[in-house]
């Protein structure tokens, strides 16, 4: 399997951390999104959205969408798995998953921080104001919804990691990249802690990339 | 089954498409956003987020967020299904669902318009420009993926609703309500103008709602 992908990009880095979950091997291709490669022809052909990631399969297949794409590792290769045996267990996982996939990164992201100091010509202080603003009400639900629920574990669904943390993790990067108070999230920096021990984890993380710079 | 929702909420249209889809009974109580019911202690006590749409099971438990929601009702009832029977299909549909839920829902709901016009002071004609904008460029995309794909028939993926037609549609009469130009999207007209012909989706309009107004 080929990877396109960026070392900072967030939706990339949840891929990076499902393949190595699975123990698969996939090669990197790096879509240089600060040169604005994204949005080259070569990409637009293999993602029409312009963004990273895409996997592509053995057999040719494009995926795109990065929780698409964890479902589809999830179905090919189902050990071990990154979602709960039972359905209420399941839409818990996808829920916490998608609360950072579909509500804080989605406003966090780079085009829509160029878009803020490009068109709107925000100043530096309103766009980080902006980004923390999100991920402050953002990880205050999560926070809530870890907490309060027996489910939680080691992880962010019982003593395995699933998608769930793997949205977390490059939430957590990208959040103290950006220099975001963390201290009143303790369960959410407990887990991303214990994510980091994890070879898996630490495989994946930006820094660790080939087009790391 | 309750559902905790809005009438012109994005995210709950896509759920009551699905419900209905399925031919499942289920009790709507209405959360009404724009008088801030989402923020009070009742519907944080269901969705730690402040969000709709939360679907209590008849079992009492509370799921959150749409996609999972949507994936909990196609596991738990999974005739007529939501999803393809192939990885790559599934894959596919969750891709063009997540194109929307993840990339354009996002940055144009309800709280965020409230971030631009409150926080940052930007005038009606810079928030409209932000809405279009990102439905420009997500339309832009999904309508590639469509033209582009053998897979898309009468639906976003074959000839049967999809996770997919029940995210296109809530977003399509979003974009309508906000007067966006949609004449670039042909494909992405044809197949909401199908859907509004079943009665599943007639159903779940917003207009359709008891909390409408």
């Amino acid at each position: 399997m080929k990877l396109y992908g960026y070392f900072r990009s967030s939706a990339a880095y949840r891929v990076r951390i499902a393949l190595n979950l699975k123990g698969l091997d996939y090669d990197q291709i790096a879509v240089d999104l600060t040169g604005g490669e994204q949005r080259g022809a070569d990409n637009l052909a293999r993602n029409p959205q312009g963004l990273v990631p895409t996997l592509e399969t053995d057999s040719g297949t494009r995926l795109t969408q990065s929780l698409a794409i964890c479902e589809y590792l999830d179905e090919r290769h189902p050990e071990p798995p990154l979602l709960p045996a039972d359905a209420e267990g399941r839409a818990r996982v996808r829920a916490l998953a998608q609360l950072i996939a579909c509500e804080i990164h989605p406003l966090d992201n780079l085009k829509v921080l160029k878009y803020l100091t490009g068109v709107l010509g925000l100043d530096e202080t309103a766009k980080l104001g902006w980004y923390r603003h999100w991920i402050a009400e953002g990880f205050e639900a999560l926070e809530a919804l870890l907490v309060d629920s027996s489910d939680t574990g080691a992880f962010c669904h019982g003593d395995t990691p699933t998608l769930a943390d793997a949205c977390l993790v490059p939430q957590v990067f990208n959040a103290r990249r950006f220099e975001c108070d963390l201290s009143g999230y303790p369960t959410i920096r407990r887990i991303a802690a214990r994510c980091d021990t994890l070879d898996a984890f630490q495989r994946a993380a930006p820094g660790a990339q080939p087009d790391a710079r």
